[in-house]
């Protein structure tokens, strides 16, 4: 997608100060600028960069006077940084705004699909699946019987959800995430082996959920595992079955939730962090990355770091000590010979 | 898939009590029944639940005697818990009875597969595969040349298997599971850079084993990466080139295990463990979730939390005291105080 | 793959002895030899194994002499270590060795791609993708819009390319790996959920990169996200927006790094390590597994462990000592009484 600066000030009702004609087809920091990308100067910290950088096009306040000469074309605006963020979202909106159906796909024909789809090559949609308007589900998606899918909804490719699955409207899953794969249960036999928990539950995911690239979320064994409105999981997530997070909770990358555990709403959890099963995180918690929290916190709002974790001063005070064992041990071996000492002197004095 | 109560009496061989002719299509918890699901009431606990619950049909005991009205069509069955689980696979079993080939898929002219397949859309079978009887391959796997797989085994969507890996009867590997990709071997050179090192083996999958959306298993540089029979991997799990795993070990998501290891058999692996490379995990070894272990446990049968792993027992001992290290600190800190104060006014008493 | 003796023998320049016409397809260590197998003899801790090996043929030294009847068929060679590793890579190039289009797959029609190619079914090619020579991209691989791939670069099965990446010279992306996802980025609003940041960078990786079976990298917020020449990453890696790896860096399985960290050359990064989001790591650090790097590390060189992460030595002992802590806390307390005990003698003494 190219752009001239004429259309990029009509958009931002911006005014021109250059050539007209010159067209731009990325964005980029003022200071990586590069010929064919737009820039922003706002903070006039890095004013000292437009006078060379190689950016096709920058945005500047209305307020901006040049020094020197500047080789970029100006568009000036009211607010430069406010109007790059509108241009942010002008330039996702333009990239995503994709429709029809690409051949060949596999779309079943009990399925129904809403108005203004796009279906990428190489989808699958199976037996009964409902998908509501202005969804795009990229390449190579599987969509299992059953599913239901929201209006507005993107599915990146390599997508899988697995069959009975419920997805809300305004969600994005990015590729190569698993929704509805089978939980981990199995009970042991006598014979030492493990026979297989039927999981006949399904996964849930409600409204305005982005999940990153390959992160999983496990069906329920029976019942729902439910992912709320609002939340965030980032990339490589583990959502056991039968666990349930609450609205606007934010997940970071790697992390690990064990089956049954319910997570609050508008909790913060950083990466890597392990969630032990059958446990209950109240609203607000906030966790810290590499966490182990193996017991359910009893207030809402605690802040926890650690494995497994405590509040996260206390953790960072005894790390801050962890540090001094070797000197601390040396300590108390002189303090028990002085002692000694002491005691066995004492003993003579006697 | 809709099931009436009639043909859901039959099967259990129960005895009906309201509506015959009522249909549900899955299952639930008594206390989160909806209409279209059926449930069960077993243990006493529940019983409050039958009298409200919007469940359609409610397997009951023989002796289940109601004090109230019921709206709920009920099976009346020996054994309710055990009819229900029997329901379960019941439902899991139907669920996955699925046969035939969908077009567009790509199959080798050289490939050879059993009876009783399904072959989902854009699955691809490369050359000389050998594929047993009742197997399913899902939309979109991904099956490379020379590799062969037993009876009954269950591919899901966009599982990917490289060239020359065997996978055993009875076996399920969930969406987006990698078999056979190549080990993480390179060779520094004298330039700073590294050499890759040639990944010529394969990676063998026994049987009955069962492994997680998204797990990974690397081929071995030279002979073969191993999966025991009996097997149970979690989702985002890491199994590096040449590792051995023995029967009926079971290991929770996240966890990675680095070249060369063998784990022994009926071991039990936490979440987001690490097990080092070239090491030896003995039989019935537990490891807790997170832990570290960069060494050969000793004996048989230990059980390992922490990193770096030491006995659980221990480690929970110790960690106790992390928690009140900078009271530990402050303590010896007085201590010191004291005793030099001791030993000042003893020099003076000299 | 059938090769005979004599086809061997011609490429190492080998003598041999046995039969000329016995084939083998596969590799195998000495003790593991199967039919069709051919191993190697080379360190003279192996010779036990030559006179019952299964394999069908046996690469030895010139020098060796058989002191027993030997089954297998011997290819002389002056260094059957050196031979072997040139077989190896042999084996590996001509299992590699595959050229043209397989259908169906999707190629848009503005995408240029260069000679020597293979396309696997169901692979996605978008609109302006330009593709150099001799790549190799396998079935169900997704490439978005506007991506540049340079030569000999191969993409392995599920690999998924968002639109706008740049993918180097001489890389290999296997099964299942994301390049160019949105970053996690969100902005609290005033009603406790969040509103996503248009995630409208890209991703580059340099030339002659290898990433493992599931791994991610982001893009970039805004600029590019950068995997520098020669960096190697194993499986389930993620890789935070606006990260950028230095040159020959080589990081170990389900290690994450966290958005606008940058990582210098030649580092050494272990298993399961995170790295937080904003700091800088310099050349040749080393970060042993499990580690979480939560500031930058002062020096180039140094060698990291635990979480928060110390110099690894100090790490260690500090261990050494976790392990004896409830023992110093009894020790300590047993300090105290005797001090207290002292210090009442005294008292009553005066």
């Amino acid at each position: 997608m190219k752009f001239t600066a004429t259309q990029i000030a009509t958009l931002l009702n911006g005014e021109i100060v250059g050539d007209k004609s010159i067209t731009v087809y990325k964005l980029s920091k003022i200071e990586e600028g590069e010929e064919g990308s737009i820039s922003f100067l706002s903070n006039s910290k890095y004013t000292k960069y437009i006078y060379n950088t190689k950016a096709s096009i920058v945005i500047v306040n209305n307020k901006f006077v040049a020094e020197k000469n500047i080789s970029a074309t100006l568009i000036k605006v009211e607010d430069a940084y406010q109007a790059f963020t509108q241009l942010l979202s002008y330039y996702d909106q333009v990239k995503a705004d994709r429709t029809g159906i690409e051949e060949p796909c596999f779309i079943s024909k009990s399925a129904k699909i809403g108005d203004k789809h796009y279906i990428g090559a190489f989808a699958y949609i199976g037996e009964n699946v409902k998908i509501g308007e202005n969804v795009k589900i990229y390449p190579q998606v599987y969509i299992g019987d059953n599913t239901t899918i929201g209006n507005n909804t993107t599915l990146f490719s390599g997508t899988k959800v697995y069959s009975e699955s419920i997805i809300g409207d305004d969600c994005i899953l990015h590729a190569n995430v698993v929704i509805g794969s089978d939980g981990f249960g199995f009970a042991p036999t006598n014979n030492g082996d493990f026979k297989k928990t039927p999981q006949t539950g399904n996964a849930i995911i409600g409204d305005r959920v982005e999940i990153g690239a390959g992160s999983t979320v496990d069906r329920a064994t029976l019942g729902s595992t439910k992912i709320g409105n609002g939340v965030k999981l980032d990339n490589h997530i583990q959502v056991a079955h039968n666990v349930e997070i609450g609205e606007n909770t934010v997940i970071a990358a790697q992390t690990g939730i064990a089956g049954s555990t319910k997570i609050g709403k508008n909790c913060m959890i950083g990466g890597q962090v392990a969630i032990a099963g059958h446990i209950i995180i109240p609203d607000n918690v906030k966790i810290g990355a590499k966490a182990g929290v193996a017991a359910s916190p009893k207030k809402e709002g605690v802040i926890l770091q650690g494995s497994p974790a405590i509040e996260m001063r206390n953790f960072y005070r005894s790390s801050a000590v962890f540090k001094m064992l070797p000197d601390l041990k040396r300590q108390i071996d002189t303090l028990t010979k002085k002692l000694n000492q002491i005691q066995n002197d004492e003993a003579e004095n006697d």
